[in-house]
């Protein structure tokens, strides 16, 4: 990620006239908007450290903009589902109703659509006993749709419903729909603070080391693989293919490949590979049976794009390209291969993404998202805008939008997580 | 379900000469062969007792057919996965290993091929430490396949392989097998028994009130329909199809839907439903989007065949008839029906079958699998022969094969299920 | 268990003067009053069949004694808590809601202590919000607490209330305060239908072949004994000791052991142990340390109370004999044995009961839950009072209260489950 | 943590003049030894950076110092069971044996005793069917103990055996024992590597941000918290108490809790409360209760330790100072409290620890316990010694052991977890 640290500096609506109500508490540590997290761990002798690549940490400033008792705050959740979702809406709520004794929190329904009254249902008012238990719960209670509304009637719609605080959960699309809506404001000089929580089960958002929903999406993944191994290995030459999440990178595929430790093959987004010939997967595969007499394959959802004749350009509603089919090509390619061989062999086909996403969060993201969530609320209360969360390994930070979807984070071939999946699978270094 | 008492007489392969090896044991109930449990439950005043429908009660025989030291079993595991599978194979090795003293148990490897030395794979002997742990595993250690083998090949390798008693575990397909097993040990008059243990995770099989994996298969298809519904919630007009196994009879789809009491239409193989017109599914999911915003289907494999022009006539390797793909089918014609009435819907099609049919067994099919493999042993070793363990109700009983696989069991629509069914989803009465 | 015709009969308030409203439904298959389920199972040649002792059907009535439009119902939950509970609310709710469109439905707060205003607090209205999601939920969401209330002061409360009909959802102290209530009001002469819903997750009430919760503890105690056995593998000399629920009867504590496979050691209420000497628990221990270096020990609650010099006088809230402390009393005995004897051991002591009770309900218990509440509906509309719902194997039956509470059920020591836990444990036959 | 540059450099046994096996591996990114990862993360403007204080980088270096032809290398786990162990011992013995060809992987056999012959059995031969499954299980398949041994001893056996590499899995005592071990080894000339694998439940060495088994534990303990939850509501002044695992450190407690959401107070070692008076833990729980009915306390086994009169100054085999016992104490101070107020209260006391520590390690844990034993083997091939591998953050790293046994970790109390815990908790800020 190559990045300048112009691109890093965050926008803020202006001086902070109010103390927060969190002086009132002996223990907080406040944070300095000046305090900042490197980008650079490592560092070779002779190298140069570069301090001005750094992140602005996340935190309760000691002074803020809003003032809480005349403001109103929003929340609205876009895109796919992903757990700790409610999570997030618990924990935005409480901290903006009882750390900082804000009045107003209004709960966008169906994502984007909300705030374009043409089409969506009127936000409702979230209260306690709304987010009573619902970090307990899969999805969003607030409901959520895909793609973007035209930020004009957006922020029309701020104005009318006097909505100081936007906070927008979601991804990729998301966020850069965050950041044209940030700029709408800023157009028509209104001072109103849109904060971004990045949700992305793929874990594919440059600055978020590890996002919520993301280890809940390994540990259910994981479970599956151990299903698919299971199938797999007791059928006469069984091949489980398990295709799972990852569009642009192949996070889950990896990830849970490793934890499971059962897997035999890994296909990634950013692993392009043969399929036919002595190197091609299919050859791979039929060594596989032939030593060892069954098969585990994990397939991300953006993996061998490249076997197809020419790329898809099609877009869902959230502008994401549409894929090739890569479970269904590989499906059907296994089945020619060996039945051309005449070489017994029994597929199952695992397409579980729906089951692994839509679970309660784990205890790791219950806590991931609650952070999150918390440090969103500080950011805005602060005037901070046109920003997201971010998590630079064990620190909290702030990313500006437009930094942040700038591009995909990707695997990093050489890191330990795809050389753990080498090791583990034993497969060709393609 | 229509059987004369003379259906329901158990054979045997001779006198019991041996005491059995438990009269050492002081706590013992040993079970009469005369001891039989009566088929009819209920009775209206005036009503007749039918006292010779009765099923022979299983348990330990006082008297025993094979002698002990001189015998040699055999486990085959055929047919599709189902939780519990291992936990037959180790407690069938226990009983006949340390209750019965039994020295020689081999495991058959990869169903009915595995006894047919053309094709499969020799045994394997069985031993303490190969069932040590497998009671906690899904799947079948044995491995399985689908489809019968010539039983003169089999009868043929059981004589060579001086196997004195098979129990052969599985489904209807399986349990027919059996029985051609056994009727050509009976003309070649040999001295061999043949013992089924019923495996139907779709609960299917005559005189088998519950069978094991099923409730499993249950708490799996129940957190299934969760994920599902949260799905269906979190959407504009969200609609969630999941496809459950159940290719004759609806007990997991109708089972599953009425614990999760989330589901709002069960469609099953026993009730044909029209899909157009005032009276059809389209009409009654479009009313119920309107109602509630969202929708719960769940179908059962074999569902709604009769919505396609024409049966099918191919057949899978276990003689299933192959079923037409209610899945694909409902989920054209749902996405057709809202695009003509441009009513925004969003549908997810989920088919959980292999993770559901590959994880452990829950306590209680735990439970059930030891009863049903424990009282096979002493049905074997009793010389009982071209018979199943059947369960009825809370009885474990002995159940000729030929009276087993007459016909499928199906779901009484008066009965408590499918009832319940009813009144949860509150589903149109097609 | 002994009991007469006589003592099975069921009361009734009177002529059911209405028409179900499920007459409207074309499939229900309504329920003669006169049709009876055999308590007797098995029959030997000769032997004669008690027609007779039979219990009166459960399920739905032509003919009701209520009329929906002014009847108020009432949900009692009392005693500790059972996976289920929530479920039971929620269907005894919606079936007369929905079902027979009763309007007015009371919850009434922290057991019987909510029928007496004097101590409690008033009962909440439930509607369609309420219950909405609490089938996921463990607990209890009426709350619960221990001990009857005077039925004067209740009855007075009932008819101040215009409470008709009153569920009481609890075990054998809540059933028998629910027969005192019930006496009461015929005393009086008043036309209120007790009917009780029998939760016992000990699964110790008489006629109630399965409770709900049950099977849901055997799971949860099921992973409590599969980590117990995997510290006692980890030790030198390692011993798990696992205290179980049952006070009475073991069926918790043999159902877990069989399940799991993995116990050596068995303890519970029907048999008594000696501690001491060559056929002693501590000498048998000693010799499965020196045979296999681990073992795990599966003691209930109620087992071994001979054991101490003499019997406990005092009762809890509930009127349940306050047990001795089986769980200190073989920790310490334990020590002391192999301390005395230099033989290295280390003993890891877990008490999981609170953790096993207050889970949500698996499928099973889901199922069977709400079967009962349906089934406690039907009973209480159609007039029937001081009775239970019962289960006698496969079908839902009405038993009248007093023969419910007039003994505990306790394990057959002859029968599959107590011989499955010998054979699986290898434990002496003390 | 105060430590100076000259505490954090690695010894090493002496040149490494073996290529590594994996340098036939084309995607290897060798690691050099004077890649460093920075402590320091964050930095305010005019700050210095501290680049010499840093961590040595784990990860495969291009020479090795042992020839995998003739090395003998040896697994130990010691101390309390922690998810992830059997995942360490089986990619330890992978790494060893796939990645750079090892032939003798030796077991040692239940902890330090299994190096001093005179006490423990003989190790075992590690091999591929020993590790097939283990990463699905719990516990250690090697058994554990508590305690060192005689240095002499272990070096005497060590080189009897022909052990070139020990790998040390366990916590802080354990490490300890490392470190002398190696200490002993160097004494003699010896060229012996020693490598520690930190195994900490409780999250408390310096220079393990995150240890293995940790997460896994939150997840089991905020189930734990969720049933104590319910039972707390359920009751009439319904109070329930867990004890966590956290002797010097309140990171399960806290994290737990911070999961969980639900609940009221956390009690852990770093802070010292009050237990009377005005500010006092048992008013606050009584308002509490006034306030909400019920309450939900999580007490670190650690927490409060100065209630006590007097110090403990026995230890545990482990050479822990014995904790006086925190949960028995606030039992019986809350019972007192509220009988002498007659303020109705139920109170629920939950000991979990052991079912929390033995279940199998969740995904992340998976991958965590993979990539710290991979590493753990490159740093033992490649010479290094008295040496444990960390984890800063994101990277992991070579720490000395007397770094890492110098101090416990504990909470930062103005650090995001117990700010965390603070707000969701709402307790006094003692």
């Amino acid at each position: 990620m190559r990045v300048s640290p112009a691109e890093l500096r965050i926008e803020s609506l202006g001086d902070c006239e109010h103390n927060s109500p969190l002086s009132a508490t002996s223990s907080v540590q406040f944070v300095e908007d000046e305090r900042r997290v490197l980008i650079q761990h490592e560092v070779l002798p002779g190298d140069e450290i570069h301090r001005d690549l750094s992140l602005e940490k996340a935190g309760p400033r000691r002074r803020i903009f809003f003032d809480p008792n005349t403001t109103t705050a929003a929340i609205v959740t876009c895109g796919g589902l992903s757990p700790g979702l409610n999570n997030v809406i618990r924990s935005i709520y409480l901290e903006l109703r009882h750390t900082y004794g804000v009045r107003r929190v209004l709960g966008i329904q169906h994502g984007y659509q909300g705030l374009n009254p043409a089409i969506g249902e009127p936000p409702i008012e979230i209260h306690g006993e709304f987010v009573e238990n619902i970090h307990h719960l899969g999805g969003t209670t607030l409901g959520t749709s895909r793609g973007p509304q035209d930020p004009t009637l957006v922020v029309d719609f701020l104005a009318q419903s006097e909505i100081d605080i936007l906070f927008c959960v979601g991804g990729d699309g998301t966020q850069r729909g965050a950041g044209i809506i940030a700029q709408e404001i800023e157009r028509r000089g209104l001072l109103k603070s849109v904060v971004g929580v990045p949700k992305t089960i793929d874990n594919d958002i440059p600055f978020v080391s590890l996002s919520f929903g993301h280890i809940t999406a390994l540990e259910e993944a994981e479970k599956v693989l151990r299903a698919a191994h299971t199938e797999a290995r007791g059928a006469v030459g069984g091949v489980a293919l398990v295709k799972l999440m990852g569009r642009d990178a192949g996070f889950i595929a990896a990830g849970a490949a490793l934890a499971s430790q059962d897997a035999n093959f890994v296909l990634v987004p950013e692993v392009p590979f043969p399929l036919e010939g002595e190197d091609g997967f299919l050859y791979a595969l039929e060594k596989r049976l032939q030593d060892r007499g069954h098969a585990l394959i994990v397939a991300a959802e953006g993996a061998g794009q490249h076997l197809f004749p020419q790329p898809r350009d099609r877009q869902d509603a959230s502008g994401n390209t549409l894929l090739h089919d890569i479970g269904g090509l590989l499906r059907e390619r296994i089945m020619i291969y060996f039945r051309e061989r005449n070489i017994p062999m029994t597929l199952k086909y695992i397409d579980p993404s729906y089951i692994i996403r839509s679970v309660p969060a784990n205890a790791w993201d219950q806590i991931l998202s609650n952070h999150m969530a918390r440090r969103a609320v500080h950011a805005a209360m602060a005037g901070k805008t046109n920003m997201m969360i971010g998590y630079w390994d064990s620190e909290f930070v702030h990313v500006p939008i437009c930094s942040a979807v700038a591009q995909k984070k990707k695997m990093d071939l050489s890191d330990d997580l795809w050389q753990g999946v080498l090791r583990s699978t034993g497969q060709p270094h393609w």
